[in-house]
């Protein structure tokens, strides 16, 4: 199970019912935050979501709307007596010592927890190798996106074991007390012989998989990762096609472009979000993406949705 | 006429209802900015107050939750197309190249307005000089100040001049049209000289004076700024008694200790704010600080008030 929680919304500047980009996915107990603009932790506390879960802070690229709420979120989760590491996660620039970044990290001062800077591979991490706890096999992968500056978006994917057979188990005399162990990938000994998840599982099912793009124009790097997503929480900062030329110019997308990139991914939803402020009210353009992508909604600032795994499979 | 809009009451870290430290106050389309924790253009929304109208930025101190809605405002108030100079000004360390303050500064980027570094001497200065449409003889004083790092508080000054008296005005021969120049301090020329407005007005009259304390432990210097204040604004960190010794380590003041040096300071009235996030509600600590100085209330994020000359001066 999945829950993911929209905290901002906003582009550039706040505005009274909109914070600033920001996004929490959670999963047993555990928490990736995307981007944290000013205003985050008040954000998160009218949402009921605790920061302190987080395990990386996930940042799509280094413009202030994006990570001006950094430094007191670093002093307060210091101040909750958090011990164990927190991981900063961003595109290039990362470790620049003169970087907007390392400015924000001088400026928090030094903590009681490892603060630790984390640049992804392509094929990205476990996130159980950072911390224990995530389910085994989620992972998160950085996404090439298209701003202008650099950038990247992020997906997170869960795995999902094959189904139990317990007749198989049986037949290899495993003691019931051992199944749980092996549905969730672990490997048990029993006559004799450690045996291994896979000759008592099923082939690997349909995990669950979420697309965070950050600031982007469509491009193919996007398309490609939110390729059968279940979601896709996409760039939606100007409403209509008047713009399509600004958004082009500054790295953004419309809602229609979005629309028509998570039509092409075949994604299964996608939530709009990071809204320029002459946006008053979003769902006044939906109908308009909703004609090319059905499954669009407007995110907005304390939306939360749950994913689970598919029931039938 | 004075306007002071709390925007933000509390400490270290926001809360629901409470943001981080900053007050506003307002005269004539001017303004200044007392300190800018984290959320402040938020608040400013909420309270329905401008921030574009500010002229300065009065740091008290470089604490994170005094400081970190800076480089997000700065970068706001440059979007909204500011031309004219905005004055930042604060205690010791202001310009130094590795201060938080710089830092803050170089996060925000180049801004198209200029962003001038402001070190007050003892006497103050005239806010009519950094910024014209200030009232005349409005002043800005630093405050000395005790907490546990280089701190300052800041005072500012309403002058109001002498009562105008028609039949000196008359005497002297001055058309009726340029008395109004006169009761505004101006000279005017009239009989072949220049007559100084001194020569129809009475001696200056009391005008208004309030003092904002940022982080405090009582103290002599705050004590003497607060001599005869209309309003004092005044750190009321911790609760009760029972915390005097924590607040004389860490520089602060409890509601009772400000309640006090109000009392010793003959201040008109006491506004507590700078609350720790113990603190649940504030006005249940509030009777304790009433029996000491009447005139105490409990801050709050958005409360507002108004001062006036006094009418029967």
């Amino acid at each position: 199970m999945l829950k993911i929680t929209l905290l901002g919304t906003g582009a550039t500047m706040p505005r009274p019912q909109r914070a600033l980009s920001a996004a929490v996915l959670e999963c047993a107990g555990h928490g990736l935050l995307m981007d944290c603009g000013e205003g985050t932790q008040a954000a998160a506390q009218r949402a009921g979501v605790s920061l302190a879960k987080m395990d990386v802070i996930c940042l799509t690229h280094y413009h202030g709307d994006h990570i001006f709420g950094l430094p007191g979120l670093l002093q307060t989760i210091g101040c909750q007596g958090r011990t164990k590491p927190l991981y900063i996660a961003g595109p290039k620039g990362l470790t620049d010592p003169e970087g907007p970044l390392m400015l924000l990290c001088r400026l928090a001062g030094r903590m009681p927890y490892p603060l630790l800077l984390l640049t992804l591979p392509p094929e990205g991490v476990k996130l159980e190798e950072l911390a224990p706890g995530w389910p085994a096999g989620a992972r998160l992968r950085p996404v090439p996106t298209c701003h202008r500056v650099e950038s990247q978006g992020y997906t997170l994917e869960l795995a999902r074991a094959g189904r139990f057979t317990p007749e198989k188990a049986r037949a290899l005399g495993i003691p019931q007390r051992l199944w749980g162990a092996l549905q969730r990938g672990q490997p048990v000994e029993a006559g004799g012989r450690m045996v291994q998840p896979e000759e008592v599982l099923g082939p690997p099912r349909r995990g669950l998989k979420v697309v965070f793009s950050g600031d982007t124009a469509p491009c193919e790097g996007l398309e490609q990762a939110a390729r059968g997503a279940d979601l896709l929480i996409c760039d939606a900062t100007y409403p209509d096609d008047r713009y399509t030329e600004q958004a082009q110019t500054y790295g953004h997308s419309t809602f229609c472009q979005s629309a028509a990139l998570a039509a092409r991914a075949g994604a299964k939803r996608l939530l709009l979000t990071h809204y320029s402020p002459m946006i008053a009210d979003p769902e006044e353009h939906l109908s308009a993406a909703r004609e090319i992508f059905p499954q669009t909604c407007c995110g907005q600032d304390g939306l939360s949705l749950t994913l689970k795994f598919e029931q039938n499979e």
